[in-house]
């Protein structure tokens, strides 16, 4: 039930150049479904990533790291549904090597040049034969144009495939950028997993791609939740194959910069919405803006807080304005010194509380009104500084627990 | 649908010398039920109090705190439920006090000597006629013995009243302690307020009972959780009459002060895990233990970002042993040296994790009978240290979602 939410269609998903998606059949939770995914990279690639920072990382998390920080050209990223290869200590380790080891024997490079990623029930044994027999038909998939494909096969609860594209001209060479994403939170639970992968054709060196990649997430991924929890597999990997023709750019001062930062932004920020939209149960898509917070640091502190009370999103659920759960919130976000007399909160464009307490011009019929639509944008301004921030997230409803409490089978 | 919990019953509950209770229907919110308690305390009573930190908090949380701080002796506690007189700005404020100038007329005291506490809907004003014209039935109706009616008129939706006793022997004085609690979260939102009241005939000076309060909150109503949310309300006071005969206590190096903070803490607790058994929805009791820690404060955080999970919450709803829930919340906690291999996790009996991955013997039929159980132990031991930490929390059924979505009505 995607609150606002539709398939991308397969023609507005823009090739990107050197860069192929094959998929697969491994058979690894459930037979009869594309659990495997395999995208190759031209050679020379530069790949940039952030992860989850549970310390409870899975296994392919840890080589992922291992693997980006050896400084060789990734060539390819293999992902797999079905098991999170989490919470399995040493020969978890091990049977995401061998995933990499067998990939690397049929693309012809090293096993540090592949890029692993699981998304499934934590604490129970990777199926890595089941994976490498599926790999040659992953192979034979390898193209271009497979990126609706692609998106399909790593959705695990999601009910629309999330991908998106966006261009831009960098020296008067058209880049592309495109990427898929699978949804995380208000999921069901043995496979909470946010994946993000985006691609560009652009050529960009490790260390700004890095840098653009912390950026994108800081706007994207970083901003959205749905029940607070963090995985232990959550990835979101962006690389350049350098293959539209433009020169490599090389540091964050190139004028360039911009955007191709805008770009990769764009696509991150459609695939982190999309997911949000798509949170398992959600029926209400909630944008959360705090205004004139002394840092920004602040305005998220409380814009987070408002976002993961169970009582804020009930009601949203209910589309029951008892408004004063949000001023609640707000108080509970840990700010000591903040003053309730400096508040004002808005519900699209109701004044609801004025100075910390209820605006005398408030009726509760113009809260239900904003409250019964599928779309609600929070309003907090602080009356504190000039900084603000924006989460999005959903509702909590029936469909959550239901999901969630659902027996793995 | 209380987990193991029945009403306490009226012979239990000792009455406390010079601590009177009786209760009116003042019609705050709906006619024909108690919702109004005034408990008068003898002269040159003592008193301390622990509230809500929610900066929004409500009108008569900031009066006790002038109150208290004043200096005189508190004759009265003044209790409402219905309306929680938050978010109501200076007219709210003017309302709490007019509320004590009545009860201080009646019973011939000072406004200052009479503490308000109030719970219901935020952000709507307090019906301070009803009130007042209730009040010399409350009067009327003051008894010593009245404990047990008490507790009912200050139940919200919890299902069962909450009221513990408990007694000690100061210099050969028997002194006792009686208290009655209001359950929090996972409870009607509009109505989500943790209210405690202890009572003791021990004689004990200001500071003293100040310092036992805050060391039995520590030990009891600040380790449950339901949902993570910190209500404006929230208040527990103590109040010591000094009628049991034994000279007053007037330092914490008292030898006598250990029995007293023993029977205080006891009441304190029985009546903490009494809301999280009546956690509205709760199916499961937990308790979740956290051992071998650096501090105790790092126990805590990892014992609360467990029994905050919604994964969790839900997997212990659904006595599904998705265990690996429990590995992902600790490892999100925030500890960012945490080395998972040092971390065990244990239910009830059972190993689940050793090393920080599944135990090699672990069966999951083994996990499933104790999920199961309607009281479930989780001890996760870190390997860093020598602190521990308790936290008592329940699970997140489906009927948390319902009643926290019902319209207020």
């Amino acid at each position: 039930m995607a609150v606002g939410l539709q398939a991308p269609l397969a023609s507005s998903l823009r090739p990107v150049a050197g860069c192929e998606l094959g998929w697969a059949q491994a058979g690894i939770r459930k037979a009869g479904r594309k659990d495997l995914l395999l995208v190759r990279l031209a050679e020379q690639a530069s790949a940039a990533g952030v992860f989850t920072r549970n310390r409870f990382c899975a296994a392919p998390v840890q080589v992922c790291r291992a693997h980006l920080a050896s400084g060789v050209p990734i060539r390819a990223l293999l992902i797999n549904s079905g098991c999170a290869n989490a919470g399995t200590g040493a020969p978890g380790l091990a049977d995401a090597m061998r995933t990499c080891e067998a990939a690397a024997r049929l693309l012809g490079c090293e096993p540090a040049q592949v890029l692993p990623f699981s998304t499934g029930v934590i604490m129970e044994p990777l199926p890595v034969d089941a994976i490498v027999k599926a790999l040659p038909a992953a192979v034979a998939r390898l193209d271009a144009g497979g990126w609706l494909e692609a998106a399909e096969t790593i959705m695990t609860t999601d009910t629309v495939p999330k991908a998106a594209s966006a261009s831009c001209r960098l020296d008067g060479a058209g880049v592309n950028v495109t990427g898929i994403a699978k949804g995380a939170g208000m999921i069901r639970p043995d496979m909470a997993t946010l994946l993000a992968f985006v691609v560009t054709d652009a050529a960009v060196v490790p260390g700004v791609l890095a840098e653009l990649t912390r950026r994108a997430a800081d706007r994207s991924f970083n901003r959205i939740t749905v029940d607070g929890d963090m995985s232990t597999n959550d990835s979101f990997v962006v690389a350049a194959t350098g293959r539209a023709g433009a020169p490599p750019i090389a540091d964050l001062d190139d004028p360039r910069c911009g955007g191709l930062e805008r770009a990769i932004g764009d696509v991150a920020q459609q695939l982190a919405l999309a997911i949000v939209r798509d949170g398992e149960g959600a029926t209400k898509f909630i944008r959360i803006l705090v205004e004139q917070a002394l840092s920004q640091s602040e305005a998220s502190t409380v814009a987070y807080a408002v976002a993961h009370s169970p009582l804020v999103k009930t009601a949203m659920f209910a589309s029951d304005p008892n408004l004063g759960r949000i001023l609640s919130a707000v108080g509970a976000s840990g700010i000591r010194d903040l003053d309730p007399s400096t508040v004002q909160l808005y519900l699209n464009d109701v004044w609801v509380a004025r100075d910390g307490a209820r605006h005398p011009d408030y009726r509760e019929h113009d809260g239900q009104r904003v409250m019964r639509g599928a779309e609600i944008l929070v309003r907090i301004v602080l009356g504190r500084g000039g900084a603000h921030a924006t989460v999005w997230t959903c509702d909590l409803s029936h469909q959550y627990v239901s999901i969630n409490a659902d027996y793995r089978s």
